[in-house]
């Protein structure tokens, strides 16, 4: 089959054996969506080397849950080791031994097909279109910062970035009807943002005087957690969602002299995301930037990597 | 009156008038500590200029709650504006416009008198010793941890820094019962901590295979937060402690990935510090170092920087 692989520090397509992972569902995917870790790998992080990818829906062909058979599937990443006392209580998201699709250890979807354990995979309601489905992983990384603090109407909250993971934490945030805004750099799409009901507005022109209870840092940039400890009030909170490779200079001492808090986001759960595709609360469609053949996934990656660009997804064909 | 001041970078006793600020309390001071942050001021944090010095215990001279003349007091070290919605609820340690003993915008107790408002003046429990009650903000400093997170029998809990806070944490957190370990250098600083029935490890020797649920990095060095980072599990959380002139380095993702939480931590409120001293819970008397008059206070700062030096202590004796 068709992969596209990040092996030897170069990014290629390339013809390897469909997978066949003992005990697995193996899924034979229809589109995956390119994501800032896709291209953060290439700039070497995590130290992966295999196939790329890890949003995507695809078409069960083989399974040990005979009825997910034939079925459209969105799948959670993280595959946990299944003895650990985190994926004893259904939680595989941070065993210690887990492989991550794409990320760790496990070859990922930008690929004709992937494998799964049975147990990551969820049906995608009939109204949610692949366009649509592709978004579920990382929307379920925005759901998760309301997994871990609370947040309400009360609130002042600010995102920072307006690239494709900062765009739907924003509408995901929004549903808390908080005080909300989002920063960022590109007019366009601050426009997108706006279109969606969202208060945007230009980095330059931040009002820094009134201080936020929450700063999400969607950024992708080491500049971007300066920034929310400028903006984030005294014993506020910044929820941390960028990974990438390189360190981060910090004046720590802003951190204990105000007593913030610095919490680290990454994945979340697929239900929810889900609901919010089905229900049409989120609209994704707008951040479609661009659709490439798997076979182009090279150019696709080019693609993506284009400084304002949003989400790039890669449609299989054969 | 005598002060010990540091001004156009240079630390040295002053003769200057005594203070008075209208409207409060006129503190002759009978004991005074050296912390840490006093040490970094000298090196450039906070940009201070004045009187050094925020630990002290004194006699109340002048003030306007007149059953406080007389009465040895032990102080809060941040004074708000008194207007902000922070400071009408009682709490001016995050008030925007607070003025900080000895560190922000007003001189400290390195000197004969020192000037604070009425209110952030607490009695001392005549079973108090001026050596014990010196130790009040430091270790209601070290308590604050425990008005920020939970911690019960079943954690295990790190502290990063054998150092006078690290010695004075380790012995507030042992009182939750938890699975505590104090990691440092220096073996006859954790022999103290040991003396005092805590676990005690060389920071060569640490454990790293079972990491820990909450670490507290309290070394006042920028590679504390590192290994803090090593040393927490998954979701667990590490508070800061340390304030000190200059940036840190970070691998942000780390936290990302593994969703931890990181939370400044700094001054706390003087009561239950205390009543900590008053029951005998702790006993603070085995980490002073040595005492020095005021008038020596130039070579008392400079024993007091001196690696592996706990607290020196600052008699009045005029």
């Amino acid at each position: 089959m068709k992969a596209l692989r990040f092996e030897n520090q170069q990014l290629q397509l390339s013809d390897i054996a469909t997978p066949n992972r003992d005990g697995e569902a193996l899924v034979r995917v229809t589109t995956a969506g390119v994501c800032n870790t896709d291209l953060e790998i290439v700039r070497g992080y995590a130290n992966f080397s295999g196939t790329l990818g890890h949003e995507f829906v695809g078409i069960v062909e083989v399974s040990p849950e005979a009825s997910q058979i034939g079925c459209r599937v969105v799948g959670e990443i993280n595959a946990g080791c299944g003895n650990c006392a985190l994926c004893q209580a259904g939680d595989p998201r941070h065993c210690a031994n887990r492989t991550v699709l794409g990320i760790v250890g496990r070859d990922g979807a930008f690929a004709d097909y992937l494998s799964l354990p049975a147990v990551n995979l969820l049906k995608v309601p009939d109204e949610v279109s692949d366009r649509q489905a592709v978004f579920t992983e990382p929307l379920a990384a925005a759901c998760e910062i309301l997994d871990q603090v609370t947040i309400t109407s009360q609130h002042r909250v600010a995102v920072i970035g307006d690239g494709k993971l900062g765009q739907l934490i924003a509408r995901v945030l929004a549903t808390t009807k908080c005080e909300l805004v989002l920063i960022g750099k590109h007019a366009e799409k601050l426009q997108l943002a706006a279109s969606a009901g969202i208060t945007t507005t230009l980095l330059n022109e931040v009002d820094a005087t009134r201080p936020f209870d929450f700063v999400v840092e969607a950024s992708g940039a080491a500049a971007g957690l300066q920034l929310a400890l400028q903006l984030v009030r005294p014993r506020g909170t910044i929820i941390l969602k960028s990974t990438f490779s390189g360190a981060v200079t910090l004046d720590t001492s802003r951190i204990v002299v105000d007593e913030i808090s610095v919490i680290g986001s990454r994945c979340g759960r697929f239900d929810k995301a889900l609901a919010l595709l089905a229900t049409g609360q989120i609209n994704v469609e707008p951040l479609i930037a661009a659709e490439y053949s798997l076979t182009d996934g090279v150019a696709a990656m080019q693609h993506a990597a284009r400084a304002g660009t949003l989400k790039v997804l890669l449609k299989n064909t054969s």
